[in-house]
């Protein structure tokens, strides 16, 4: 199984009068890791779009069991699950500064013509290069 | 079932590159929503926490079916699911202004003192007035 | 001088650790505040757009004197400078629920062609309209 | 004149519908990098939190000259001006890949303690470290 490990630093507007990471935030971290996943594939979520392919998430799963604080340097571990490779299922595991795991989302990402804004099949350069490492 | 609807416009920084909302804003208006039901029983998560109770989600899920675009008027449907009355599990559906369903996001929350930061049984003045809208 | 009123409730995602609103998060309030301004004079930022037209941020000033708090209703009274026409320069002042000033925040907008990206001068149909509420 | 030299990477949440960053999202930014900036003086605004002060925002002035797009990797060049030293006045300059500038945010923040939430002078320990690095 192909792990990425990708890191950041909790930023101050992320928090909220909890005091922690407000929950909704994550979102944002597990994008930007499931950017650097792909980056370390050789492939770039700006560049898809450049060729006129849009990759919304359609479906998000999230369990908190920690909470993250300002200032923490935040290690995420990411995979992606084996699929039909229509979709892209990547599975995020949030650590914080004691390695203990404080979250796991899990991201469902189809690909969209960005002119017709209709689904369409993920483009073979992209696939062909990323199916290797589901598991 | 009880259903609490309310209503919100989309903001201009709440959307992306893409053009319409960012997947994880709607967390933003889950937790709005909630709020809003709460209030219509009376409840408010602001005097909750006064009280030194917070109210952490821990749990979410999304599916997205269709994209929502800055200025649009937002339609949120959102009821408890029934649950053993130590969670609450709320359910949102949003619709867009052709009243369409564009996602439909579920959060649990559970009740956590805010000094020892442990979870507590939720105060009983709060769950006698939400379990009978559990359904 | 023509002032436009608009109000908004403090979300919880938008408060951060202090325990008060954000102080990056006032530019999304200043936003809306001035689509609502422009939206009483019969024109929609949507619609601006819509036609190739972008009106970005160029100038930003503010001046925080109080905070605001979760779950506060704020009212954000909005005018406009006189200026020569081809900036539009907006001043909004927030007000807390005891009509006490918060802070007061300047932004000035500039036209420009969403396609060739350079600045353009204000479409004549939007300008004559708001020309007389400059003050 | 001292100045922090810090770098982050634009976020796919951090664009709007204009295809790149949204203005109010550079505050998050700019905080970001003056707390980088104390970080090299030895400073950590976490730790003057926890020992109960807080260092609230209370002017922003900014201009934008051109904007940052998605995946860009952004440059921030931090210093202090000279003040009484009764507050904190930070400018922030933004440069974009290509080693131009794409604005200039300049803060002010001041000291309040956390339970009395009153204007209070800065930390003696703090200020003896900033003051000479002030220009």
């Amino acid at each position: 199984m192909y792990i990425s490990e990708s890191s950041l630093r909790v930023r101050y507007g992320e928090t909220d009068k909890m005091d922690f990471v407000y929950h909704g935030n994550y979102l944002i971290y597990y994008h930007y890791a499931r950017n650097e996943f792909l980056r370390e594939m050789g492939i770039s979520e700006k560049e898809i779009e450049e060729q006129g392919v849009l990759m919304p998430v359609i479906e998000v799963k999230i369990k908190y069991s920690q909470p993250a604080f300002y200032d923490d340097i935040l290690t995420i571990k990411t995979h992606l699950k084996k699929t039909s490779g229509i979709k892209l299922h990547f599975v995020c595991d949030i650590y914080n500064n004691n390695n203990e795991l404080i979250n796991k989302g899990e991201t469902v990402l189809t690909f969209v013509d960005n002119k017709t804004r209709k689904a369409i099949r993920p483009p073979k350069n992209i696939i062909d290069v990323i199916i290797p490492f589901m598991s």
